[in-house]
């Protein structure tokens, strides 16, 4: 059966960066199925990759090596990582790249830390044996000669620790939560913007201050009143759970984007009240 | 032997949308091959998907699964099929988005109409049986949790009627067609604009006035007298027919939709008088 | 063992020309694993082609078989070509695209030549046998009708004889070179921007004028003092010897070609004097 091993990078769509590392990849395992995930993070976007493969490396099947390459301090002293949960292995730098993927895997280690305790059952361990990179290594393309090959080698089955030793923390972003305001509100940020210009919180449906009451969206100085289930319901502005279970503001046959002017980071507030 | 399973959507390239519909796939069959058709059609657009789908799908070997999520009602009632041709079998909303494939497959039974009827020849069917979704469905990514388990299945050579009932009709777009004026001449439209600036139009070789004759295009208050073969000959505008064997307008070593500010829709006229 | 086929193409991202052509490679090799390079060339840009190609098929498995359809003068009387090097196979236009390729291989027969005269250790074979293309051959797609077909029997074992007779030259792009000045520094010019805004000159860390001493690289009116060995040293505007081995100009955390407004071609100067 052949292993998955997927791509998420920030090195666009006009050069031959991500090429040149599956060419690496299928040069040690010819029998790897390659897949896409984003090649179009913002440069240098830490947060915008651990977004992206936070919500999508829970659909790849069970022994998936995940391969990540934004790497913003390539060939400093920032450590190369392979990261084992459960279900699949992670090759990245330790940047924070991991951050969801960490913190799914282990709650309650993670919270608020800048870096992760790491507990049993999620083994990292630093790259750190040449025996398995390419010679020599250049230091601006990692992603080439130490973390690709890394990968390959992983999808044949070696196991994490055949390539350095094992870490007890990782690097974490701060990843934001919402928090609850004293007049029962939920005031939580804007984490992603998708390419259909919908907006998707760090508030989820748990998170909600009233299932069954009355509920009044606000955002960019608009107020959304209730939620609808699916993006054909109602007109203009609307609020619903996607299908990352996160609050989501979108509008109907248009951009929510474009007709709130609106930025990652920005306020969301979920309010009982009107 | 691996079958092939393509996917055509307007989920763009900043998302990880179209990964996880992969991931899912291939948690189902390891062995299918996957092949992107297009990822950037413009959002909602399903004409513009139906026109690219229509255009490629005659070139993948016998058996192939088409997956299309181009689906603005997703979560509404319109409904998820499964259609069978004597080719390939496509997996998409039933929104129009298979309507060159209809019209191809079965001229007869879909010209003018908004419901194909469909001849025994093409077998559609509704998606409508739980067993092979992801549950809980979400009402926002029926790509994910609905369209891409099914199309796996089909790729493991399921047959179409497991899925659901069989349909007798389909929803067809309101396809344009050349008509032929009192003084000969053959008026039609653009359908698509593709990467280069070239102008595909919806007048086929056949439908031209004249073989041997005289031939002007009018388009964008130009007139191109006669056709060229290649995008090699004459300079500056010219009219070929290309690819699909379709009436085009190009430009040499230029954009033909900057030069005549060109819009999908616009009127094309074959005339054999100048 | 799966043949890898990689795809080098001006097509973009928007058509489904790209899948076209994988539709016809796996109808006759579905064994074949294909790996885009890239399809986001500049429409005709034959000299972007080349040097996006030349950086990475180095990269690829023995036998790969890399297609590459950037080809402005397709129906014309250019030719179609097959050229096979010790490691790898090519199928392509004969308009330059392969420039690189053919001078890494043998750069003696082919420096400040329009035609490369080829050394019997570079077999090239023109495309004419009609028996492994598709039929009727569009005069405007050869990539679909006969560069696709012609790559997909060749990863299933052909050789290259088979599609036609032995050449004896290719055509050349004029890849420039730099040349040193009589006060001992090197100018070169910029071959490529990257996604990332850096830019990437034809100076080799072997042309540099003093390795050891004092380095001043002038570009765009900018003079930056000395290399750095990653991307993440230093402030602003930086130098250093980039993963190709080339001299590369970059600014950390920004876009070399935005503070620059640089271009393809500009030039840039190593001296040993400030």
């Amino acid at each position: 059966m052949s292993p998955v091993v997927t791509l998420t990078t920030d090195f666009g769509l006009t050069d031959a960066y991500v090429a040149t590392m599956k060419g690496i990849i299928l040069g040690i395992n010819p029998e790897v199925t390659l897949v896409d995930i984003c090649h179009t993070i913002n440069p240098q976007d830490i947060a915008q990759a651990a977004f992206v493969l936070g919500t999508s490396y829970q659909y790849f099947p069970q022994g998936t090596v995940h391969l990540v390459v934004v790497d913003p301090g390539v060939g400093s002293q920032r450590r190369a990582i392979i990261l084992r949960t459960s279900s699949a292995d992670f090759v990245a730098p330790d940047n924070g790249v991991l951050s969801y993927v960490t913190r799914e895997a282990s709650p309650e280690s993670t919270e608020g830390k800048q870096q992760a305790e790491l507990v049993p059952e999620l083994e990292a361990f630093a790259i750190t044996d040449p025996r398995y990179w390419r010679t020599p290594v250049s230091p601006t393309f990692h992603g080439r000669d130490i973390f690709a090959p890394v990968a390959a080698h992983l999808s044949l089955g070696h196991t994490p620790a055949d390539f350095g030793e094992r870490l007890s923390s990782l690097v974490m972003l701060p990843l934001t939560r919402p928090h609850r305001d004293p007049d029962g509100s939920v005031v939580g940020h804007i984490l992603h913007i998708d390419s259909f210009g919908n907006l998707i919180t760090d508030i989820t449906y748990q998170d909600l201050p009233s299932k069954g009451g009355p509920l009044f969206i606000k955002v960019g100085g608009q107020t959304i009143r209730g939620l609808v289930r699916t993006y054909a319901e109602g007109e203009g502005l609307l609020a619903l759970i996607g299908s990352s279970d996160r609050l989501e503001i979108s509008v109907k046959g248009g951009s929510a984007r474009n007709l709130l002017n609106a930025r990652v980071g920005d306020e969301v507030k979920a309010s009982p009240q009107g």
